[in-house]
């Protein structure tokens, strides 16, 4: 396997979680979206939204990080990343959601350039752009965690949650949110970075950190 | 079941569409987001989120519309809304998200209601910023349908990724749209919208239509 990623991309952090917890081999190709190499002709063959991450497996390629753990759940069952129980995968794939659908997209890259770009909004506006919807969706995170142990998001291994909670945590420190008022947050995010296949994942221990 | 819905919300439009497909009995209740209901105590209960759709099933608790889907499609397999291919399902779940993860989240209500409050964004600049987020998505769509017959999406059936996109047409059409660079997604949008299923979920076929 494959994954185009790029170290900051918090999307292709979710999918280098995975793989890890998985025990999956994988070989990292960076794609530098600051140097626009999402848009070269190559890459756009495997993923027309110019995006990352992608990811080939068995010749055949894969995008949308979210899609691409429900294949990875579905091709290689073993250390499962979802539990049996419906109500309970529910609860996860919504919580995954609020993040991949409510907070990311929101402050993404090509966001933040349309913003300045675009719009003319100076560098305060952008960071309170980008601190608001991490907030208003962290208060809704923390409340899906009222059951959690403090370890794991839900239950007692990690799950989609714990893939997307932890880069979307990363990038709330990267922006100096204050997560005071989300303690189960805070508590999974220190205890799943004391984990390999968490900490291989990191931005930091990427081939293509700068 | 219970599917607490706005008419004009293309998020909820996605779970009435499948619901319909699988020929499932629910009941709207309406949630109007001008008016805040979303906000509501009960209602933040459902939905920490404050966003619709939220759906009850057997006295549980749903959120977040492609987990909703999943959720149903788990639960009630019968006339299933993705096949059993792995590839297939993936091409269908990364079409999908690109409609729920990179164009939708950024035309949301609350989020003009941000550019327009907070950044004091125009009506004019407001408009591109919607049509802007719609075009760059349906380039992309438009790449992944290159199989289509022009009736569905992926396929002889309706899948998960018909349920997303016809919503999302309905929404590039009341912002004026052009949708001639998109041949596949108009020719879809024509056929499905003379079926039964898709017909009974529009906007206009709402009880709290207004």
């Amino acid at each position: 396997m494959k994954l185009y990623s790029y170290f900051r991309s918090s999307a292709a952090y979710r999918v280098r979680i995975a793989l890890n917890l998985k025990q999956l081999d994988y070989a990292i190709q960076p794609v530098h979206l600051l140097k626009n190499e999402q848009q070269q002709e190559h890459y756009l063959a495997l993923n027309p939204s110019q995006l990352v991450p992608s990811l080939t497996d068995q010749d055949q390629p894969f995008t949308q990080s979210l899609n691409i753990l429900e294949y990875l759940e579905e091709r290689y069952p073993t250390r499962p990343l979802l539990p049996t129980d419906l109500v309970e995968r529910a609860k996860i794939r919504a919580f995954s959601q609020t993040i991949a659908c409510d907070i990311h997209p929101l402050d993404n890259l090509r966001v933040l350039k349309y913003l300045k770009h675009e719009l003319a909004v100076n560098d305060e506006q952008k960071n309170q752009w980008y601190q608001h919807w991490i907030i208003e969706g962290f208060k809704s995170l923390e409340k899906q965690l009222k059951s959690s142990n403090g370890q794991f998001c839900f239950g007692t291994d990690a799950t989609f949650a714990d893939c997307c909670l932890i880069p979307q945590v990363y990038n709330a420190k990267r922006f100096n949110v204050d997560l005071s008022d989300f303690p189960k947050i805070q508590s999974i995010d220190q205890y799943c970075l004391t984990l390999p296949a968490f900490l291989k994942a990191t931005p930091e221990q990427q081939p293509d950190w700068e």
